[in-house]
């Protein structure tokens, strides 16, 4: 399934549900068009009425559902709902570093090496929105573009959760450390469980592709390498499993 | 209580290096046809020699890209790899929990009331696999049929994990019940967390579908309601990611 980046200049479209219903809803979303079909066109009219994004001009569009199949990718699972909306303005590593937390909430940072699949950085990036992560930061190169498809996947997360592109991510680690996150590599081939370890209150949790994990350039800027408690003869979880895993044993560790 | 093979009475095609060899690898399986291309052709034939199923007639055959698509799902992603193979013989539920386990090995069994993804449910069947469930069980109606899409997202645990199709997935809770498995069903507006509750030793972590949740009859089938430490903001979780940290909950309270 191709799809267009939908986060360079140009509007995007999102589709499916969650994801058109967050994006409206989040005031910093400037919106094209928003598509419906005849059966949900008044749950659309309703997500309008209350958006707080910049609504299309040419408010809601009730389409066939032909037409609106024709606009998005093959297979997608549009559930009705379409929305044509301009990029989110890139984070700020700094501002987001710098924002104050409620004590007691953990401040963690997911980093995602040359993990390629949408799906996975989607739902990846829905499990940080779940566990309070501040950010999500992926390389500029070896990470999918925003599609619709990552929209869907992270089902609303993407206007919760900051996802920042960066040109070297051993630098942002690197930043991210002068800031007191200290990285935690994810590795099947680690010694200790996440669990086993005592780990600073400040996390970049690091994760690398399925299969080939994190590349050596990346391993090397890791403060500390952990392993998921899994049994030996399939240590393997899907990246986003793993990474949702991950986040409950951090937050786990800071709540208890 | 009568368990459904699994999968038709027909092959079907397995796609993708983890499927494709786990399959390959199972004394149980039967395979009728290994296709490979040129590339991957020596990869095949290594796994072809040291196959514990029984291998196809044909022994490999080394076929064009083209000629391997057409056979398959638009989109799968199959590695230059495929197998058709007859469906696994249909678990025995009694036979599993009549089985020892070694002491201090978690007895959990996975429950799905209408999970229909089947990408979900190859990777529900994946965690499932890597946090040692004796099986996994899913309504006949209301599940995806075993298809080459599910045993990819299994990544091979289709070969590890029993997958049984029950006719009535309350009466399977019953039946569990009696060899000492409580019901625990995952909830996200449940009171407690998973991690609060004083849980059995053997546990059934019952999972709806995403959206819905757990219908009302396999609800009232359960001994406990639990939901996940998620912020109330972006409470819920992909529902496999949901099943690995559920997994994970209960594996580590078990070994610590």
């Amino acid at each position: 399934m191709r799809e267009r980046p939908i986060q360079e200049k140009a509007a995007a479209w999102l589709y499916g549900r969650h994801a058109v219903e967050a994006a409206l809803a989040n005031p910093a979303r400037r919106c094209q068009r928003l598509l419906a079909l005849r059966e949900t066109a008044a749950e659309a009219e309703t997500l309008l009425r209350n958006a707080r994004a910049r609504p299309p001009r040419a408010g809601l569009e009730t389409v066939e559902r032909r037409a609106l199949e024709k606009i998005l990718p093959q297979g997608a699972v549009h559930q009705g709902l379409a929305l044509a909306a301009e990029p989110l303005p890139a984070g700020d590593l700094d501002a987001i570093l710098a924002a104050e937390s409620p004590p007691g909430v953990p401040r963690i940072v997911v980093a995602l090496d040359q993990v390629t699949d949408p799906h996975n950085v989607g739902a990846i990036l829905r499990s940080a929105a779940a566990f309070g992560a501040l950010a999500m930061i992926v390389p500029e190169h070896g990470a999918p573009s925003i599609t619709g498809a990552l929209a869907k996947a992270a089902s609303g997360a993407l206007e919760e959760v900051p996802l920042l592109r960066v040109v070297n991510l051993s630098r942002a680690l690197e930043k991210l450390k002068q800031a007191g996150f200290w990285s935690l590599g994810l590795d099947e081939h680690a010694e200790q469980t996440i669990a086993e370890l005592d780990l600073p209150e400040r996390v970049t949790l690091v994760l690398g592709a399925e299969g080939s994990g994190l590349r050596r350039m990346t391993r090397e800027h890791c403060d500390f390498l952990a392993r998921l408690p899994t049994r030996s003869a399939m240590a393997s979880l899907n990246v986003s499993n793993a990474a949702a895993v991950a986040l409950y044993a951090l937050t786990q560790r800071r709540t208890r």
